[in-house]
């Protein structure tokens, strides 16, 4: 694997407050229109805007302690944690985050937005929306923002991808000196979603970036975040 | 805070083999010599060539699993979990990873790499000699690779910083619709650091990136990694 590439990551401005029933392909499509996209690109878009798009926002008091959990709890598998008001859950998915990834910022006032349902779905629809409109050949990382068990401060992370692999593996690979590399697999998707978070800020209300220069051979025609969940019977830590 | 600037990251190539004793500022200059290192970049490092310039090789069979668990407990404050060859430590330095973080490919037969004894003074010193020898404001981001509790792929995070934030403090910030952000503290480091590996690759041995368009909030005259240790009375799952 080579990647002696720069890479270019660009914040997608002017999107506009997006709706229940908005075409979201459709807005990023006229977002980009002065730099269209291009083939290999990678589409980061963030779950909130996804969930409103796709009608997922419900009405919440958000000073209900009593109806966020339950809502909560209604989002997820199972509860991992609990500490005062925060809630360690598995979602219905599988990822292992706060609070089922229930978002109550950058949302109307008394509503709250729940995850996609399928958010590896969301992301096949939005890579064949934008190729439809253009033509253009890009991959699509729907990121949310995750703690982490060990370390302080949240990152993006991806929930949904589309034509870019979750993982790449690398076993087999040799490294600079010859031997086959321990470190096997890299998690390219979480990282592409970081690096988008860098140029959207969670204040400023850019829900989406162009990661542009990604190393081609970690394109794919099919591809699913579900590859980045750890099976419970792995983890060492539930 | 704003961030609607585009982010540049750009391989360092050419920095050739490093070895204990080199003047790894000197050598970094050298290599960016064709693009000078500007006011604000951020200089992302792998743990491995920083390793390398300060000694920390030791001697180790690689085939002698024995000797390699003495190596590992040596380097760690506590072993949180075990299974078969993988050890989950808490380090000295309290990051929790695999293996204490030594790492075992891309150096010399027959050794192994140690993190460095402070990373954020790594961080600091080649801060310095970059300042010294260019003029340039640089932030550094020493960075390894670690695995993730509930996630498959490694991902690159920041285990010294100097001149960057490790975390930055959102509390207060409004967000888009003008309600107090409830996700408070962005693990920036860690985002740039995985950004940095995306165009160095695990195989191909480039050990350094430049992350260029940061925000400059972020940012600081003192910095430390260690900001980014979740204290173990805080976390869940210890």
């Amino acid at each position: 694997m080579t990647a002696h590439r720069a890479l270019t990551v660009l914040p997608v401005t002017g999107l506009g407050e997006v709706r229940p029933g908005d075409d979201l392909a459709a807005l990023l499509v006229e977002a980009t229109g002065e730099d269209p996209l291009r083939d290999g690109d990678v589409v980061v878009v963030t779950q909130k805007v996804v969930s409103k798009a796709e009608g997922r926002i419900v009405a919440l008091d958000h000073d209900d302690p009593a109806a966020k959990r339950r809502l909560i709890e209604r989002e997820s598998r199972r509860v991992l944690r609990r500490r005062g008001d925060l809630l360690i859950t598995e979602t219905t998915h599988g990822f292992v985050c706060a609070n089922a990834g229930i978002d109550l910022s950058n949302v109307d006032g008394g509503t709250a937005a729940l995850l996609p349902v399928d958010p590896d779905r969301s992301a096949r629809r939005l890579r064949a929306g934008i190729g439809h409109r253009t033509g253009a050949v890009v991959a699509i990382v729907v990121s949310d923002t995750f703690g982490r068990t060990w370390r302080r401060g949240v990152t993006d992370v991806a929930i949904g991808v589309a034509g870019l692999a979750g993982v790449v593996d690398l076993r087999g690979t040799v490294d600079a000196n010859g031997r086959v590399l321990e470190a096997t697999e890299v998690c390219v998707a979480d990282e592409v979603a970081g690096a988008a978070e860098l140029v959207m800020g969670k204040a400023s209300g850019i829900p989406a970036a162009i990661v542009r220069g990604v190393d081609p051979a970690w394109l794919r025609p099919s591809s699913a975040a579900t590859e980045i969940v750890r099976p419970p019977g792995e983890d060492l830590f539930r």
